[in-house]
């Protein structure tokens, strides 16, 4: 059987993207489980090559269509928009923002089109694309604004533990606000559909929000205000979830098998879990959308671009996760 | 040069305490490492061998002075106070509390006299506490008690990450109001001196409070207007702290070798990182008092207890961290 076809985008010229981008390209491990290309700039790849020494060559291709997945070659679907004699290393610029832009919209065509499988990002920078008078501020947005899908769905996962987030960018106080009856419906059924797309069946826990889910109102009363009648509800309405559970227990059971997912209540409640486990192999994946998206989760890292140092394991693992699940994201999606 | 006296409380008699502390006695790493006695009741301890086909031996003794450590004998204080045939295995029983509570109260007067220099104790069961009219709710409580020392600063080590805590059993949103600029400041001079009677010098990182610490309070605002001033004027006092640093990067750092350890700001934030880290190897120390204390991370597990399905890892883990500091503390407390 074909494996899938991913579309890489080269993310921000001036970060650790291409370089990570390369590198990923040269594993044996992405070699075997996807067939992949590049949305970047040719000359920014081959550069990129020679840096890092690595027995590739770089083919520019027109389309997806016309790629031929040579072992010794990496296909770039080329915008020429980012000359390696005209933009600096680990510098904000608007034309590396631009660039990076231009990338990420034709992946995503591509893959509305359905001439890729899984849109995978390296990363970009929310200053740069800023200064490029991008109308999103980062991906997730960018991802929005292009497929018309009003709010996609963040999973992380890391070693088989995977996680959802009720909420993310909000204060630590704000997070506690939003621990609502009806928020929390929302996300257990949005997350059931979401672990549907991948092919993934299974109890989702949901974790607790205070010190041992407060101890019956001891300290802190969500879990029996909010919390527990949310699951109450989703049970009725035949959704296979489990909870509150404590977050010093929830994440490891989880990891252990005993549930296919965790919702986590906040955003360090789940970045602290997923990151500490394995930081580089914790991948972020956004769901809801036409097609599969992956990324990695951290930035462009500025202060070691294009000096050789930046560790590839995290763009390995993305795609590795997306060719993984991306035969079971295409069945989802055809099954309607 | 001799390796360390470890008194071993063996818990709730009723809970898998008696167990792991008989596997633990039986395993080549606490035998290599430690001279280890049990304050408890030696039929308890004979039965569990007995259940667990252990090839050791009981021998009482009246006091930790009369032990001779063969390599085959677990030797017992013994209370003679818990009849195996007069509790039942995994209830709630006052007998089981009292007991309990009469092994932690002549293993810490022991300790106090310098007759042995860690105090390691296996679960009780705060409701056979109550039962039993004990004076203290938990192991915490008495050792406070006990000594005299007002507040004991607990420290969770995994791994080689360790992790200190502002607040502990109050809301999540308490523990948001906890995080003032005194207590900060208070709490970074107590870990100091923490870190100090284990030999670890270095620098504490201060985790944030928010995500990506509020990134310049974009959403919260508790960094800025506590966190940052509390961390200066510690700097200011002459002591290495770091941060605040994300939540979902400190650990990680932390676990590389980047700091000393982490001050975590609330219950979850530093419980979460630890047992996802590695749940069973997840070790709590108590500090500031005359002598080291130690103690596995989980409770009497009524549910498990007495069907030799018990794991004794958390138990061996942390007579290994004991081991390990004990030198280091019993030479701070010489210098005073």
């Amino acid at each position: 059987m074909d494996t899938p076809i991913i579309a890489i985008t080269m993310g921000d010229p001036a970060g650790i993207g291409p370089e990570i981008v390369v590198r990923a390209m040269a594993s044996e491990t992405v070699r075997t489980v996807a067939r992949c290309l590049v949305y970047g700039d040719a000359r920014v790849i081959a550069q990129a090559i020679r840096d890092s020494a690595c027995p590739l060559q770089v083919r520019c291709i027109a389309r997806p269509a016309a790629a031929r997945f040579a072992p010794d070659t990496i296909e770039v679907v080329d915008f020429a928009n980012a000359n390696p004699a005209q933009f600096a290393p680990g510098k904000v610029q608007a034309c590396c923002g631009q660039a990076a832009w231009d990338y990420m919209e034709a992946a995503v065509q591509a893959a509305l089109r359905g001439e890729v499988a899984v849109v995978n990002t390296a990363p970009i920078n929310k200053e740069a694309i800023q200064a490029a008078g991008v109308p999103y501020i980062g991906h997730t947005e960018m991802l929005a604004g292009l497929t018309g899908v009003h709010d996609p769905l963040t999973l992380f996962e890391t070693l088989g533990l995977r996680v959802f987030f009720l909420s993310r960018h909000v204060s630590l106080r704000q997070s506690c606000d939003l621990v609502t009856q009806q928020r929390l419906l929302d996300y257990i059924e949005r997350c059931h559909h979401a672990l549907a797309q991948l092919g993934l069946g299974g109890e989702l826990a949901v974790a607790g929000l205070n010190p041992h889910c407060g101890e019956h109102g001891l300290f802190g009363d969500e879990e029996v205000r909010e919390i527990e009648p949310a699951i109450a509800a989703a049970r009725r309405r035949g959704f296979q979830v489990a909870g509150p559970i404590g977050a010093d227990s929830v994440f490891h059971q989880a990891r252990m098998g005993r549930y296919a997912a965790v919702l986590s209540l906040y955003h360090d409640q789940g970045h602290i879990a997923t990151k500490t486990l394995d930081f580089e192999r914790t991948i972020s994946l956004t769901l809801g959308l036409p097609f599969l998206r992956t990324s990695v989760d951290h930035g462009t890292a500025f202060d070691i671009a294009w000096q050789g140092k930046a560790s590839a394991v995290s763009m390995i693992e993305s795609i590795r996760v997306a060719a993984h699940y991306a035969p079971a994201y295409r069945r989802a999606q055809l099954a309607g």
